[in-house]
């Protein structure tokens, strides 16, 4: 693949982008934020800018906007493209997508994805080398799929050094809910109640150790990408919060009960989670 | 300071161990696990181990057990030691060892601490080098503490890397509730709520990533340590839980009457974190 052209070069296109780069020369940047353009331009992360009348020279074009963007740039970029170019997306939510362009005339030349990497910066400068290695890529739909572009896909995946899963996109969006959606607001939320409790005690922030740190990581993440996703998984992030809420509610009540026996064995039992992230990161 | 006592060899005392034996060589430990205590001589953690009859020639104790039992064992540890020895505590709640040693005749030679460091692991094995460097130590009712203790303490701590805060204990016990005891929580309700949906569904766990593993990662602290510290500071938690309830209830409500405009600021005022963040780990 010789032309690639990624369409927003943040976290996860301009990451993209630098290990592409490394493959070949032709890395083109698209995105509707110039300012974006030129840093990516100025760290070395794409050779040159495009617009959608150049996707008819692409051989890979990687969407990787917002996921309410991506489902209206899709048909646009499969209308631009020839017949012969891969168009993948990377986006949290697979379902809306994929719906997106059912019907397309081009539907064979998308393959819809969801690289479980990235961080919680986001924009150009938040872009690194071999974000992807050795994270799992799941693939949705892959039967809709040209057979030779996902020969194409599956070797660019390798290439970066990923792992491929294959799910429905239906059943994507519901698990991805549990194990990254909910602890997004688990995350935002934690971050809210302190700050709202601790606002006129700055010193307080002094108390906070590695452990606050790492469970309100996530508050730090761009609400223009995250909005868009609760918007989209609305169903399943809602049932996953109300699952959580009943288990606060749960501890709570078991606390103010003075039942201490039951609090050890919930946190015993769920220590269990140390063999289950064993396999991951 | 030449013959240190370190009760509990666990995570803190074990570190607090190798720290202290790279400035002397007579460090003991005492554990009411003998297993630790072989593990902590073979790790070269401490050079021996010892009972109370022996803390009349210690010079520092420090008690680094479970909150229930440190309560029960300070005053028994402030019997044995000499008009001479500094006692320390490195508890996570302040109020209730404080009040148990009130009224004891040495009071004076007890200064209550809480080093703010740590991670999800737990015994001998977890200990580590330098894990108090740069860390803030908080340190409660000073003026408690004799003068010339106090000056020896705040000398360890120093070579220890530590920063020191003080604080009293009740204030202690209600701030920390926010910024380490809740997080606790809500990681441990995080990990619940997922293992629960996905309990038939192993392969699930392929889709988390570095995010769910981050929020995710208290989860796997010790059921023995963390629900005498629930125990002891009941009515602080309780309000934290209150509020972070309260807090995800009404954004899952804003997720319900689509007003995603709303989450949107939500998450925005919230990434205000990062900057609080930046002066701590």
């Amino acid at each position: 693949m010789k032309n690639i052209y990624i369409i927003g070069v943040g976290l996860i296109g301009g990451s993209l982008a630098i290990d592409i780069k490394n493959k070949t020369n032709n890395v083109f940047g698209i995105d509707t934020n110039e300012n974006h353009l030129e840093e990516a331009i100025n760290l070395n992360i794409i050779d040159a800018k495009a617009s959608y009348s150049d996707l008819q020279n692409a051989d890979l074009v990687v969407l990787a906007i917002p996921v309410d963007k991506a489902v209206v740039e899709l048909p646009k970029v499969l209308d631009a493209v020839s017949d012969f170019a891969l168009v993948i997306d990377v986006g949290s939510t697979k379902f809306p997508i994929c719906k997106a362009v059912e019907h397309h005339a081009k539907r064979r030349n998308f393959l819809a994805t969801h690289p479980i990497a990235g961080t919680e910066f986001s924009g150009p400068k938040a872009a690194i080398q071999k974000l992807f290695q050795n994270k799992t890529n799941i693939i949705c739909e892959v039967e809709k799929t040209a057979f030779k572009l996902q020969e194409k896909a599956l070797q660019l995946f390798s290439d970066l050094g990923m792992r491929i899963r294959y799910m429905n996109a239906e059943a994507h969006d519901k698990h991805i809910a549990y194990v990254s959606h909910l602890s997004h607001i688990s995350s935002f939320m934690l971050g809210k109640t302190v700050i709202e409790k601790e606002k006129n005690e700055r010193d307080i922030f002094d108390m906070a150790g590695s452990g606050f740190e790492s469970t309100v990581r996530l508050a730090k993440s761009s609400p223009k990408m995250w909005t868009p996703i609760f918007k989209q998984n609305k169903e399943n992030v809602v049932e996953t919060l109300d699952e959580y809420i009943n288990n606060l509610k749960q501890f709570k009540a078991l606390m103010e009960a003075d039942n201490f026996d039951a609090i050890y064995h919930e946190m015993e039992d769920t220590n269990h989670i140390k063999d289950i992230l064993k396999g991951i990161i």
